[in-house]
């Protein structure tokens, strides 16, 4: 049996609606998943009528109930009434709060068995708040939900295009959204270690066996023998022999500059990046309308678009729906279901 | 007339004479400059036998005498004798003074007007030392034969591939060989300032306009407005300010990870990047092979290969020629006779 995704429509002010449409337009989807989508029925009918969809939207009462086809969008009712009166492109309380129930209703789905994964469209940090809901995103909001403790955002980018790799490529941070000033400060082996065993065990269940994993060095040339910095020696290279002895197949610390050339060519199924721009100069350039988060460390699947709510574009008929498909196809490929 | 350009051998333990050898097989290096190598003619011709070159090395007392074609290599002398005895693929003192003499001889003959460029093969630093020279690298090394006070090593990437630019992409580093701890204090509006002139004045040279500049934030997301530190208010945003005042058409601070894609898209002839990773990451990604170093700052026009001696792969047949090729290519634009 296909795996059953909930789909949330996120900020109705932003591309959520309209790249679930464009999404549901894939074959492929079908192939791999029966989706449904969660939030105002009324929002995705507009983002069908935007983009010349041939789908009807079907509101239902459950999941089980749900019938999902290329011409049939089921919808679990979710959010606000006043959703659709959420200003497009700009931040909106309305907006918000649509977002947040959507997110909360998929995830209950996710926690009680009744959908097999989530895959989430962009919500609006700052409309979270004026609803009244004070998380800094989908992340931590889906942590208090589930009682998750150690969880990680992690970016993953499927084969193709320049990707030469058979199963992807995974990118977890050590340090991410913190000034670069206080990497130096956050960056710790306990750390280190806690995100290649994350990232080990994600690319285990998409590769079906023991992934190789390349570990960033923090200086330039890896510290060249503690000429350009002590990190890699005092806090890195433990970690990495620690994770070693615990199985792990870890190489480094490498520099990052040829250790992501390398890991484009196929030689590393994932990294761990000491800090943000190490990992999203490389992994943007590889691929950044096909990229996909994936939250580890939650007792149920979720992944998400790599992009934001783009209210620049929105409701223009001109978002892309690539991010989007490939988050379907990593949810699906995730579900344990789908991997027996 | 076209530009005359000395090639130095490099370290002769080092890929240096097989990548001139193999450069030199290349008709557009000829339709591009008149080329002449400087080192020891006894070592360039074991290159010639190693790649089963057609072309004859010949000896010759001065630049003006020289006649090449793509079937005879004229070779300025210079080095120890006993540099054919250095060991192919490891440190040497002899390997280390080949490299040094060949570089000094190129440069003087670049200062006294009797070649239009230098474009140089690579040296290992730890035989420089060897040989009783204590520089950290060719950049050092030249700025002090040319008494240059305000130098720079820029990386350059032509047109091809991935990068969609008509004039390439520059990418100059505010901070560069240091470690990511020392980056913070290093930083200053005086010196992004400094970079971006330098840039816009290379740029300039091969664009023949002015050159469209993206500054790098130096936090993610460049700082989210002082969230993640306030080094773009602070630093970076003052010396933009002060550059567009003098004329410079610069863009930034920008988040690191989406101006790297616009400068790959063609949206920007060049990057100011505060630190190593950040320019190195894009750069090898979008093209490692035919990337090229470029000291500014210099009274003479000074390219060389951006990769290193490669005493892992030296004189088995198997280095690629790509880079050195690409600093013939640029080393000839940027020559005033070229550029009228």
């Amino acid at each position: 049996m296909k795996p059953r995704i909930a789909i949330t429509l996120g900020d109705p002010a932003g591309i959520g609606p309209e790249i679930v449409v464009k999404a549901w337009a894939s074959p492929d989807v079908h192939r791999w998943c029966r989706p449904l989508a969660v939030g105002r029925p009324e929002i995705l009918r507009r983002a069908v009528a935007l983009v010349n969809s041939v789908a009807e939207v079907a509101t239902v009462p459950s999941p089980e109930e749900a019938e999902p086809t290329p011409l049939c969008i089921p919808c679990i009712e979710a959010g606000p009434r006043n959703a659709i009166d959420a200003p497009a492109g700009a931040v909106s309380a309305e907006g918000g709060e649509a977002a947040f129930t959507a997110v909360v209703a998929a995830a209950r789905l996710a926690l009680a068995g009744r959908v097999d994964a989530i895959v989430t469209s962009p919500l609006n940090k700052e409309a979270l708040h004026r609803a009244g809901h004070d998380y800094p995103g989908h992340t931590e909001l889906l942590a208090e939900l589930c009682g998750a403790r150690d969880f990680a955002m992690m970016l993953y980018l499927g084969p193709g295009g320049a990707l030469v790799s058979a199963h992807g490529l995974a990118v977890v941070h050590v340090t991410l959204h913190t000034a670069l000033r206080n990497v130096l400060s956050e960056l710790d082996a306990a750390g280190v270690l806690a995100k290649a065993r994350l990232a080990d065990r994600f690319m285990a269940r998409l590769k079906g066996g023991r992934p190789r994993i390349g570990v960033c060095a923090l200086n330039p040339h890896g510290g060249e023998g503690g000429l350009f910095g002590d990190e890699e020696l005092r806090i890195i290279l433990p970690a990495v022999q620690q994770g070693r002895a615990e199985g792990l197949d870890l190489v480094g610390p490498l520099p990052a500059d040829t250790l992501m050339v390398r890991a484009r060519d196929g030689q590393f199924d994932a990294v761990v990046a000491m800090f943000h721009d190490q990992g999203h100069i490389a992994l943007k350039l590889l691929g950044m309308h096909r990229a996909v988060n994936v939250t580890l460390g939650l007792p149920i699947v979720r992944t998400s678009v790599a992009h934001g709510t783009a209210f620049d574009i929105a409701w223009r008929g001109e978002a892309q729906a690539t991010s989007m498909v490939e988050a379907l196809r990593v949810a699906a490929r995730l579900c344990p279901a789908a991997s027996q």
